[in-house]
């Protein structure tokens, strides 16, 4: 593999990948698909997507995934669970670097990263994390049965996961550091409605505590300006996500969160060069824009590896 | 309905209409959702959408149309069916004309137009346009079965919709002005394989002649510059997409075709005023991509009702 020269080398097996890639199929590219963790990213661990066109009532991530890895068995592509660690132009080829040692190459490539949980960033959140501190309500959330948890954040998945986690906790403290929630106002009805959610705003977290896992949570009520204590099992955090584009810093153009800046192609400032999906810089992000930036940025990649060969 | 200000008004109600209407209505904002023909759009007309993520097999466009309605249902909007002639801003607030004489208001404006199909102009298609000459081989394939008809075009469209024919029809002649088809490669390869599909490359359609009906399309050989005729009993015209933005023409930004300029943010020119889906400008139009821009439209004018209120 590592002589062949692929015409496309897709990067990231989400939505916005595996759009990619299925687009790349159809088109008839020599195309490979490297994913370093699990196929479909983040969206897995997303109980239920309400909001993706076609599925009443809603679709877990798990599943809409496999229909799109089911979708693009029709199709021929190549796959390799390997991570990336770097990418390079040698004249008009594209060379990615696998943490293996291998060194692939591609006429064309396209960057769907995605994008990591962010961390607080208090005492605590290291040392508990896997021992009551979680990123994901659907991973996690079966352990806390009948317990207290605590919920950080305040955008369409703390709520959402906060909703999800009363199936099987017996109260979450909802903590958010602003006085109103940024989620999705649905959400935010359905989170007040919900007698088992308490909601806490404003507040910030200062300290997770325990002795073998989490005990207790400290945080600051912003209103009184007062230290305060909970008594939880677990404390789930949903803070939004950021890129991980360190390695790639330096190479293409970045906004200052280190998402990747396109335009409406889904063109980098570097020719060949495309990304979608969570890690390229936007307002929202969305699985359904994933998905339709991963097709424009097939097509397009598709578009400029026909132009080299004219 | 007249006094009513409403926060948002979508027109059209193809993909990128219902999908903006879809997170409008999860967000609470108050709705208005306007179509003036069939909700779906062109999309209905589709007999396989093979590229929706999450549809191994494909999906018809009835369906998906009809599944995404059914998803809506879960959600508060209003919806009208009926023409609109004219948009205008008063300060704010954005007025929109109606064919029935209403005009209604709202904060927020998201245009999902969508596009029609593109007519060649020559002599005999308008007079047979329904006795013969079709936009829609899954509206008027059936009433060809037997016969030998001809497909103009050579993009997806034409292709896709030429090997649909083949169900029902004992012949296709595939006609396109270029030397190569710009449909994707996987589409160009099962034309090729079927027996029942005749391809004419390069050739231009100059009249379709007839009695009562289509009985004769004339043509130029391209390559012998040679005029031809073929006796065919149908013609079915897939030479791309026209937006129907006339009305709006000096009010929004657009670009040499008509099709509306949005930024990554589905803004237009004018503020509160947004676009997706076919009508806006950008090289490629899909289903997929046109459902992730109604998403960003819908947020984005989410964002902007909230920033008037402060």
């Amino acid at each position: 593999m590592s002589g062949e020269l692929f015409d496309l080398i897709i990067v990231g097996a989400g939505p916005a990948g595996l759009t990619a890639c299925l687009y790349a199929s159809r088109s008839l590219l020599k195309t490979l698909l490297l994913e370093k963790g699990p196929v479909g990213g983040q969206v897995i661990y997303t109980d239920l997507i309400e909001n993706y066109p076609g599925f009443p009532g809603g679709i877990s991530g798990y599943e809409l995934i496999e229909r799109i890895q089911k979708q693009l068995e029709d199709y021929e592509y190549q796959f390799l669970q390997e991570e990336v660690i770097d990418l390079r132009e040698v004249e008009e080829v594209k060379e990615v670097h696998l943490s293996s040692g291998k060194v692939l190459k591609a006429k064309a490539v396209i960057l769907a990263l995605g994008a990591k949980p962010r961390k607080l960033g208090v005492p605590g959140e290291k040392e508990f994390t896997g021992r009551g501190v979680s990123y994901c309500a659907i991973c996690d959330g079966p352990f806390f049965k009948g317990e207290e948890v605590a919920v950080i954040g305040g955008g369409n998945t703390a709520l959402q996961e906060a909703l999800y986690l009363t199936k099987y906790v017996k109260k979450v403290y909802l903590i958010h550091r602003r006085e109103a929630f940024r989620a999705t106002p649905i959400l935010q009805e359905r989170v007040k409605k919900n007698p088992q959610i308490e909601i806490i705003i404003p507040a910030v977290v200062e300290e997770i505590k325990g002795e073998d896992r989490v005990e207790k949570l400290v945080y600051r009520d912003l209103k009184s300006n007062k230290k305060r204590e909970l008594e939880v099992a677990g404390v789930f955090i949903f803070i939004g996500h950021e890129p991980e584009t360190g390695w790639l810093k330096g190479k293409l153009e970045m906004d200052e969160s280190g998402f990747i800046i396109v335009d409406r192609e889904m063109r980098t400032s570097r020719p060949g060069i495309f990304a979608c999906g969570d890690c390229v810089s936007k307002k929202f992000r969305q699985i359904i824009n994933a998905c339709g930036e991963g097709a424009v940025a097939a097509l397009n990649a598709e578009e400029y590896i026909k132009n080299l060969e004219k």
